[in-house]
């Protein structure tokens, strides 16, 4: 087994949060000065590690050099990966995609950034990437792909569990909700002849908060993440309301019934009244479902690390992994996140779970890389 | 009793809409070059019916003239004021507040106009009224005020009736309520453990749906005017919320038992959890009583114009009439809104109500002020 070591994967994860470094956190966007500073730093560490220049994360550049150090594992390779913008400030997975061949060249000039409207060809030319080739994949020079994260919830931190090995990345169902009513003033309009969007749109926010525990599954989630009035002033009733609303689960059935139960809510909005709801689907993206090789062997290796802390469990957020998972086998291992707290300064996990999460990566990847060989 | 002149009220009144037309309507912001067009147009209108330079709107300029035109009249003088921002760009009931006393030089040192932000000082100045000195009530000079509106509702409308005198002018009763909850990921977070500020707000929001109906008078309204869910992103659990909630209601009795009833609401949400909810008081504005002895007169004026098809009632919404109440006697006349709709290009009135109103509202002015004498 390649071993890891603990104190140069930690080093490493410090150094690399001092580019961008923010209160307790870390903010590098996508492209600029810090998050290029971050990449050409990793870029001269795999160097140092004797690896191909390709930029790299640090778990995958701590198996790299582990399996590089290792006399017993000459014979099995890793290529590392770190993917630009998976949290999608040009386009969702943008960089996973790309390597993938599920971008184009007309997708590039198209995409801006979702915060600033920056484009990503201006992003790319003052990151020093203007006109550099694609890094493309080849799927016949790879058993497939492994990625490793926090887990971003607290299943294994609030169980007392070490390692997670992920089943599948949910699929998501995100939805636009419409209420059209009358805009009328809010003292001289009887509330008998009222068409309050507002209302309306109240009424079927809390018919789906009380509905949706009874057809969800025991892992699935929903959440209403923006509700808009208009004209929304205290004195005007609203005239029209908006609501985006999605729900999450890893199996395709249950995201149907779940569809299904909110399209029984907004007929019955509509048969009742007064004002109409118009239910729009935003997005439709299928879950993934990880190799059950894979799984096997990374549940294997979390065995013998963490005997018995270990617990196989779906990815309920999006992952680089589902992208490649559309066209190699994919695989994913989780470590806690303390307290379940993601995308937030607070955002952290324990060093030795960290340390403990690569070295069983490490055994997973060997096992997979040996069964295949 | 002062005949008005309905073919020349009508014919002031389409040329006055000429000022701002847009679509079906009028857009006039205060102090915009065609807000000050149509009131010196209406200052050259007073002048030409041998009154004073002071603005006046239209229904006031007609009882002027048709005061002016009775000879039996000679003894009642009528002053004819045109409010300035009475829906409240740069101050609520800007005119009537400053002409009653109730606006300090420091005020309008400060007021901003709520939608771009001009400076109150630089608007006037714009206007070209920059250092003209402020006309000021002086109590000892009047009787009472008297104002004629449309009523925006459709109380009248819905009953066929022609005329409201009107009792009071409801009280509003503003509030911000806060929920805090814990900003999440909307994928990772497993339902049991979330603080969604957005569930706790639409729970808050359908509780007062259910309740309000209970506590609440026949003319009682209650709206949430505005929702905002922080961040407001599809993907992330709301870690806060915001809602803007008012109701209004003619009598204080009634106000305060509908308090009592939304600070309940509140406690029960703090005491089942797990976000936390804030009531904030914005204002507590009171209800004005129109004085008994106007709406007796405008009363028995509209029993001869319109026999039986008057109705005491409340005005749900604001008017500068209950400035005036603060400091002098007070009243005022209704005549319909087709359809109750208001504050949109489709508010209209029939030319015949708009007549018969003007009619009986010069006749109970006569009566008020012959009382009097």
């Amino acid at each position: 087994m390649p071993t890891i070591q603990g104190t140069r994967l930690m080093a490493d994860l410090r150094r690399l949060a001092e580019f961008g470094r923010y209160k307790t956190g870390v903010h590098r966007p996508t492209y600029s000065k810090v998050d290029m500073e971050a990449r050409h730093w990793l870029a001269h560490r795999m160097t140092e590690a004797g690896l191909d220049g390709a930029m790299g994360v640090l778990y995958g550049l701590e198996l790299a050099r582990a399996f590089a150090e290792d006399f017993a594992c000459t014979d099995l390779a890793i290529d590392v990966g770190a993917w630009a913008d998976e949290e999608g400030y040009y386009g969702s997975l943008l960089g996973s995609r790309s390597f993938c061949g599920e971008i184009t060249e007309a997708d590039i000039d198209a995409a801006e950034n979702k915060v600033d409207g920056k484009k990503l060809r201006e992003a790319l030319s003052e990151a020093g990437l203007a006109g550099r080739p694609r890094a493309r994949l080849d799927p016949k020079r790879y058993v497939g792909y492994l990625e490793a994260h926090v887990e971003q919830g607290d299943t294994l931190d609030s169980s007392g569990l070490r390692l997670g090995i992920v089943t599948g990345i949910v699929g998501i169902n995100l939805y636009r909700l419409t209420f059209h009513g009358q805009q009328n003033h809010a003292g001289t309009t009887r509330m008998a002849v009222r068409k309050d969007a507002g209302v309306a749109l109240v009424r079927l926010a809390a018919a789906i908060d009380r509905r949706f525990p009874e057809v969800a599954g025991p892992r699935s989630v929903w959440t209403t993440g923006r509700i808009t009035l208009d004209p929304g002033a205290p004195s005007v009733i609203p005239g029209a309301a908006e609501m985006l609303f999605q729900f999450r689960d890893v199996e395709p059935e249950r995201l149907a019934v779940m569809e299904r139960a909110l399209e029984t809510l907004v007929a019955e909005a509509n048969a009742q009244g007064p004002c109409r709801c118009e239910l729009e689907t935003i997005s439709h993206n299928p879950p993934h479902a990880m190799s059950p090789i894979f799984q096997d062997a990374l549940e294997s290796a979390a065995e013998r690390h963490a005997p018995k802390l270990h617990l196989r469990l779906p990815s309920a957020a999006g992952h680089d992994a589902q992208v490649f998972a559309r066209h190699i086998p994919a695989g994913m291992l989780f470590v806690p996140s303390i307290g379940g707290i993601s995308h937030h300064f607070a955002e952290d996990t324990k060093e030795e779970d960290i340390v403990l999460g690569c070295q069983a990566f490490a055994d997973g990847a060997e096992r997979i890389l040996r069964r295949a060989a």
